[in-house]
């Protein structure tokens, strides 16, 4: 029997796009065999709201009854063909509301129309997941025929059983009934490590049921979330093959035999793993407490992600220039860095600014420019300089007081957030933030000023994983960014030699700090106990817990952590804290 | 048997403040009866991500010790006397992280140590609410016995069953045991019409239960969202007694017989409300689908609610100082004149700023000047043209071109951004948002520029609303608000002659289709069948579904309605709209 697994991606809500896609792939007849498709491959995901909203709803069920219209009638094959994807299932009350949403695999068949297979039965809720806020669990296991096989189906989640949940689905299956062949469907968003996750599972549960696995997983990037693809099958013993990451794909092959594992590659299954795990788990070394580095592949599959989140923000919101401010530092060196790699990718158009103000060093210039030189962006000087004093003449004639301190600095910096959406503005491009993620924890950015923008392209990176991203830049597509931004100390530049380190402590203490602080495994206390210094990690903790405020107000941020700010991060800005 | 129903608020986590409150309350002795106070009165509500954070678990388990401490050796009473309130109650895995979390409702009795009675069943989990996020549910009913009654307890959503629910905990009582006296405790939020809602359901329950019915409701504002309080107990006739809404209060009583209701009291027991109501619900009437104004009772009503919500989110952020742009328009003209009013409750320094640009007409800042004048509040003009023409002439002397259109009429509102924020930083002050609900769902509103603030005063008012608030306020606390500011049509003066009608349709025609698009209930194609203005309309639609990024980064607003903007509004930027 030949697998066909579509490693897919679509707009959210895009039906004609999505009808397009089967009737396009299928008109050809001579496609036999089981072609799978993502979770909710027929609507897109996360959804939100969107399935409660008419609209949404009206579209959808009439894509539904065209699928069905033309499966009955156009979809032809002599051999045995069937497509397993994933939708939503949905019953009314009598005011015509949705009074049941269900996460289903639904089957279609040459001349037959189209059906609900098997009901999703655990609905991840916790972090950025919400599903038991809009779908009702199924409770019933599914084997379905095809080919002479018998093939068990299972719905992302249902693979990840923790105390959480009621019933193990896995195990559910194999109470009910002996399979060839175990498929599951996804719409899993990455994270760094998430791929070795997914095959080890996949190993256990292989091994566990005696039946190779199958796991499709969409691609594509949804405002903050990163799908990575990485479709794979597994034989029991070993992956057998595996689809890229970060680009649809068709991945074709026959279906393999179980293989009972070697030594090397036993698993024993676990049906405790707590799935709540991304909220406490933290990538931090256990013994040192010191941050673990991404390493060569993990950068290179930071970076791929955050390519595919730029690309399809874009794509799909119309966004094809973009206007970027340097300030001859690290952060926005590497933003510029990335968007000249994602050129080769897609067509775009790069600028830069730099605006200079009282206290930006030349060099900051220079670097600048050596940086706009090898990446070949032209870049424009527009100084705040003068715009700054009139602001500042101003202020004394109307409010007869000299402007100063931290109402001064943050002027230079909303000022130049002004400047760059005006220039944003008259040339049609997008902003994107290049804030760090240790600056959006500690809130060590001006709201308004350098936080803005449409995207945030480094808003889960540590600064010093910033670093680490940049020497792998440098190291594996050319030097592009100039050594001498990566070794400066990191600074504002909104006083007289102002520097990051007058006002935290540096990066490589600071960012464990965040890292065990934001999982929600650690207190301040704990922190404390283990060695790190107290005066420190408390103002540390007070800096996190008080610029909630900021964060509210911040853009998406490409997810690539476990555990990020964003959707998936939830605290009150008003609380009582330590 | 004495009811003492203790309408509180305490900042979230405020566990010295909480501890205190019990001590000092009870240390008096001679206070027999039954105390009863709200939902998660221990922690307070909503918590949002908190109950799984380290920090936030040691604090409350610690607090709960000496509660029980307490509890067990100091509290004392010669006559009957119990404590019942919310708190939450934790199981812990293996490695020490939270495995079961439950709402429940503790008792605390002198001489004994605190336990737990019972545990919520129904957990709210649409909208804004998501405790199916964090929560276990319960499963069994609870009748306890005081003083010689038997008193059934419930928990908020557990009054509210529907069909998206298993169990209804009302019915599953009524089966269980005849009770004296039922008692709910809650932390339900405010929105317009939601006190009668509550009245109307407790009538029901206590007829069908034919037991008194007591609701004790927290008070106090949380970031977007507002407790009301209006604690109130119903003896099946009618409601015997209630607190004041949005200040804290303790209602004391002597626990009332149940009476069997009029005939035009009665209320027949519905037991398939739908919980997801306010998702559908609109405020248009049903016929002419014209937006339903708020009356006097209700203007007053939202009125309470704003101050409330503007007052604490000061009170626990360490805010009593406020500069407020006033543009000469009807927006801030009326957020000004609530913050004047907001002054009679609460020690707090108010100033103005008028910063006028090319397109500002002189009648904006007489119509300014009148306002601060009424208000006795300082005004100060701070003109932006001159530097609105430094940038220009920067901009050509850099980038080579003339700033015109859009890009120049939004970097006068972004400066405008930029400079109140300057002189709120050298003031210390807060800048409240200024936005309505209809330029926030249209995104008619320059992202930095005009969108900025701390918190949305007016986010949750249709600018048809907006005006008749205003009109209450004048009618009902003297004529603050200059007449020419409420008729003046509306417009942002960001070029010349620009009214906002040249945009956007009417307000009394916008309002209803947004109203109608933001509840889930009607899709564009609805509308345009109902009659109204089919260009309108999706034009309507497509701006809304379009402005979705704007909204990602606005600030909290201020919840008056059942369907909002904000955190319980989710709505994926990128998306294939109609």
């Amino acid at each position: 029997m030949q697998l066909n697994l579509h490693q897919t991606h679509h707009e959210i809500a895009d039906f004609e796009g999505i009808f397009k896609y089967l009737t396009t792939t299928f008109q050809k007849g001579n496609l036999a065999g089981l072609h799978i498709f993502p979770e909710l491959f027929l609507t897109g995901y996360p959804l939100q709201d969107l399935p409660l909203k008419k609209t949404f709803i009206d579209d959808y069920l009439a894509f539904l009854v065209d699928l069905s219209i033309w499966s009955e009638r156009q979809l032809k094959s002599s051999s045995p063909l069937a497509l397993l994807f994933g939708g939503l299932a949905y019953e009314f009350d009598s005011l015509g509301w949705p009074a049941l949403i269900e996460n289903v695999m639904y089957i279609m068949e040459p001349g037959k129309k189209l059906r609900v297979l098997y009901t999703k039965q655990l609905l991840p809720n916790y972090d950025l997941y919400e599903e038991k806020k809009y779908f009702t669990p199924g409770s019933a296991p599914k084997v379905f025929e095809f080919d002479g096989k018998s093939i068990g189906l299972l719905i992302c989640e249902d693979i990840w059983f923790s105390h959480l949940h009621e019933i193990d689905p896995v195990e559910q299956l194999k109470e009910f009934k002996d399979c060839d062949l175990v498929v599951s469907i996804n719409a899993s968003p990455y994270h760094l490590g998430k791929v070795e996750m997914r095959v080890n599972r996949a190993l256990e549960i292989s091994q566990f049921l005696e039946a190779p696995f199958v796991y499709v997983n969409r691609v594509g990037a949804e405002d903050e979330i990163i799908f990575d693809g990485h479709t794979f099958v597994v034989d029991g013993n070993e992956v057998v093959k595996m689809a890229e990451g970060f680009k649809p794909q068709i991945l074709s092959l026959e279906c393999p035999e179980y293989k009972a594992p070697s030594k090397q590659n036993m698993r024993s299954y676990h049906s405790n793993n707590n799935s709540w795990m991304t909220i406490f788990s933290t990538r931090l070394s256990s013994d040192t407490m010191t941050l673990t580095p991404m390493g060569v592949a993990g950068c290179k599959e930071v970076l791929d992600a955050i390519l595919l989140g730029i690309r399809d923000y874009c794509l799909k919101n119309g966004l094809n220039k973009f206007t970027i401010a340097l300030s001859g530092g690290m952060d926005s060196a590497l933003v510029l860095t990335i968007l000249k790699l994602l050129q080769k990718s897609m067509p775009l158009e790069l600028e830069a600014i730099f605006m200079p103000g009282f206290y930006s060093s030349s060099i900051s210039f220079d670097l600048s420019y050596d940086l706009c030189r090898n990446l070949g962006v032209k870049l424009t000087t527009m100084p705040i300089k003068f715009i700054h004093s009139t602001i500042k003449t101003s202020y004394k004639d109307n409010f007869g007081a000299e402007l100063n301190g931290l109402a001064d600095e943050n002027i230079q910096s909303r000022l130049r957030g002004a400047l760059i959406y005006m220039r944003s503005n008259h040339m049609n491009s997008a902003v994107m933030n290049t804030s760090n993620k240790s600056e959006i924890a500690v809130g060590y950015s001006t709201i308004y000023g350098d936080s803005v923008g449409a995207l945030s392209v480094l808003g889960d990176l540590w600064k010093s994983e910033v670093f680490e991203l940049a020497h792998y830049i440098n190291a594996h597509h050319g030097n592009l960014i100039p050594a001498d931004i990566i070794s400066r100390p990191p600074s504002a530049e909104l006083r007289e030699n102002q520097e990051d380190s007058q006002s935290l402590p540096p990066y490589d203490r600071l960012d464990p700090i965040l890292e065990a602080l934001l999982s929600s495994r650690f207190s301040a206390a704990d922190l404390i106990k283990r060695g790190h210094n107290k005066e420190e990690v408390l103002k540390v903790y007070s800096l996190l817990t008080k610029s909630e405020y900021k964060r509210k107000q911040f853009c998406p941020i490409i997810k690539v952590k476990p555990k990020s700010f964003g959707f998936g991060h939830r605290i009150p800005i008003s609380k009582k804290t330590l």
